[in-house]
């Protein structure tokens, strides 16, 4: 299927940051764009689409959340920290199913491919759940089993288990088949040895990839450390890991090792693969001095970390330090969306007005952080820009709305003034999975079914 | 005409914060809500409207705006203060004509009409102009002129012309015919002496107020400052004023008058006057002690004091010192947009994270700075509120969306989750304005020409 997009405004990434094509052409040929420029191509399409009064970008990308977290959207709101997570969120979390993760991350799905992210990092259980929702949906994601367990006969704060998280992470690659745990995740799998075709399907075309999970220092263990550390110095797995969200569980840190989270990480080899850390609000100028040496990469955080109380990460000194910062929404139960157009918006904002300094932070590093760094930490390095050779990763933002005129100065809008509301087009893969309100790979009607099913069983 | 809402949500002020009355009726008798409740009214409805699947809330008040800034939207971005000022924005400004500002209010009226405000104060030149496109458009706005001259004969920072400034509110209120400098603002008019029909019926139903306006201490004299307060003591006029924006204009407020802006305005008298003070970042303790005594109006405008680095204000603890606390977008060249949803959603982010405490600002404290308390500011005490006998001001907003869902928290979901694009239905004294996309009494295709026709002239 070759498609060709015309009349459409092109936000193109120069060696100096965005500009935008105007009236061009970008051609999609199967998963990839295969023509960018202001005349028509002289090859054959299929199909046209014409964009008049919409700008094609590359796809957001989300780099932390926790998509099934839909389920507690504004549970709880306005308690403080330790309270909102041990009334609100935990007694809610342990009673979910398989099923109300494939709910719940079908949800977000759905409120994502709207606002324009066409790739996310989820870490939450029951993967095997995710996996087949990102799976039927079209949507990539790095997906990865959190094993936030619960298990009355591990130690309180031992939670992780090591064996399940290689395992998981060997059948998502092929490397093993599916095991008791696996097939409980994956009720409706046929072949009760193999993972479903779907997800095969979406793993092989790299839509879906599964990484380490570690929680976060604070959560774990040095033997879970170290455990994934060994097995991942041969599988060479990325690595998603809390670190330094708030200034409680960083100065713990400090008191337990002597050291910073980061440098812990560093120090028990988890950074010699590549890691995204989410969060990293009190960070110190050593721990970015490591995270770019290491290569590792900061995920800002900004909704989360205000609404939490968190405080204000430090991203532009992070840049300044040569870290790769991208950027994330964390769980809509600390946000409370998805929306990765006010990630931005506030992030951009945020740098400015707490440091005192309009000039910070500029309308290319955040749309940098929100695609290409994002898309980079993910480990796809084939997306988060418009190219020719690039996986056809495209959202179309409808630059006409009342919000969006005059437009001076385009790229400033998207950064300032759009919503995830005015994208209209959502592509994944070269795949169109959202236009003008419909989905077309997700029953809406049935997914909101399915979420009335899973709230209700969660709220009883 | 009687109209009468059926299926609708609706989100009441109760004595301790918000609550939401489900599968409910309101009716509207012409400009006034008449009726509010779980049952069908016995009395008879012209009209009916099935609001399954949205909620009715007060509609929006943005205390603090520069509507016509919507013809500089995005210009200049992430340049220094100074210089987005001197290079992006005067130079413009002086060019502007009166048709000029009837487009930019007009294309800012639609802005917010779409995003659920039905007021807003409006501080900037040529308010005759600005005036007559609210007329037209129905929507509610306290004008004042600014006052922001640029006249070679005046002395630098004399910005602003006592004797019109207070010709403009008595014209407005019927106190005085039309002068020359009016009539320049009004090309259309056709009795010359006389205010248009339009502009008198809207002064007169209570839509469109005038108040004085005096830029700031820094941009203004002792002498123009004594003279309104002088005029004002008789007039007793609504005041708008900007305070203490910077850290600069507050400390050289110090070292000029031996006091801060809030305690200068006291000493001259302004405060004894209903005053609205738009930003306030570095007030002081006693300055929050002064406007509670005084029964001032702080208006928060949290994303421009970000986006130009000016710092966070203290909200909190003007709210805790008696101050009531108001919301603004301030002028989109600021912000970038005017939706009072994101504002209300940055406001309570940023208190949370700046402080440390996710407990500070409740959802019930947010909504009613963006409606009650913008109302009290701006003298309409019969609305920010939905209550029988108040003014039908209503809007309604889709619950519907993916990331309006699951509805745990219907008061956290409007402050944390909505969008301004979530509004379906904007309603102002009874009368639709805005619904599904469309404008009732504005040609939306016509705004668009006068937009790109005067954008056309100011870039030129």
């Amino acid at each position: 299927m070759r498609l060709l997009f015309t009349h459409a405004d092109l936000l193109l990434r120069g060696k100096r940051g965005y500009n935008v094509l105007k009236n061009a052409f970008l051609g999609v040929d199967g998963e990839y764009i295969d023509y960018i420029g202001k005349t028509r191509p002289s090859a054959a399409y299929d199909e046209e689409k014409d964009m008049s009064g919409k700008l094609l970008m590359p796809g957001l990308v989300n780099a932390h959340g926790h998509s099934a977290m839909t389920l507690v959207r504004s549970a709880g709101s306005g308690l403080p920290l330790d309270r909102w997570l041990n009334e609100a969120i935990f007694p809610v979390e342990a009673k979910m199913t398989p099923e109300d993760i494939e709910a719940g991350d079908t949800w977000a799905i759905m409120e994502m491919l709207a606002s324009g992210t066409t790739q996310v990092a989820d870490m939450y259980d029951f993967p095997f759940a995710g996996a087949a929702a990102y799976a039927k949906a079209g949507m990539k994601v790095n997906l990865c089993r959190v094993g936030l367990c619960f298990d009355p006969s591990l130690e309180p704060g031992q939670w992780g288990r090591t064996a399940e998280c290689i395992n998981f992470i060997n059948v998502m690659n092929g490397n093993a088949d599916l095991n008791p745990e696996a097939i409980r995740e994956l009720p409706e799998t046929k072949e009760r040895g193999k993972l479903p075709a779907a997800i095969r399907k979406a793993v092989k075309a790299g839509r879906i990839q599964a990484d380490f999970c570690l929680h976060s220092e604070y959560l774990t263990t040095d033997k879970f450390v170290n455990a994934i550390s060994e097995a991942n110095s041969v599988m060479k797995n990325r690595v998603h890991v809390h670190v330094s969200e708030t200034a409680k569980e960083h100065n713990e840190c400090l008191q337990r090792h002597g050291k910073t989270p980061t440098a812990y990480l560093k120090d028990m080899g988890i950074l010699d693969q590549p890691t995204y850390m989410a969060h990293c609000v009190h960070s110190t100028d050593e721990d970015f001095a490591i995270m770019a040496e290491k290569g590792a990469t900061l995920v800002h955080n900004p909704t989360s970390n205000l609404k939490l109380g968190s405080g204000i990460a430090r991203i532009t000194d992070a840049i300044n330090a040569g870290v790769n910062v991208a950027l994330g929404t964390d769980g809509v139960a600390s946000n409370n969306n998805l929306d990765m157009f006010e990630e931005m918006h506030i992030a951009a904002l945020l740098q400015k007005g707490a440091r005192k300094d309009p000039t910070l932070l500029t309308d290319t590093q955040i749309l940098d952080m929100a695609t290409i760094n994002g898309a980079k930490a993910l480990g796809r390095p084939d997306t988060g820009v418009l190219k020719t050779g690039y996986k056809a990763d495209i959202i179309a933002v409808d630059m006409t709305a009342p919000h969006m005129q005059p437009a001076l100065d385009p790229v400033a809008l998207l950064v300032y003034s759009a919503h995830g509301s005015d994208v209209k087009m959502t592509m994944v893969d070269g795949r169109i999975l959202y236009e003008d309100g419909k989905f077309t790979t997700i029953n809406a009607a049935k997914a909101r079914r399915a979420l009335a099913k899973a709230v209700k069983h969660l709220t009883e």
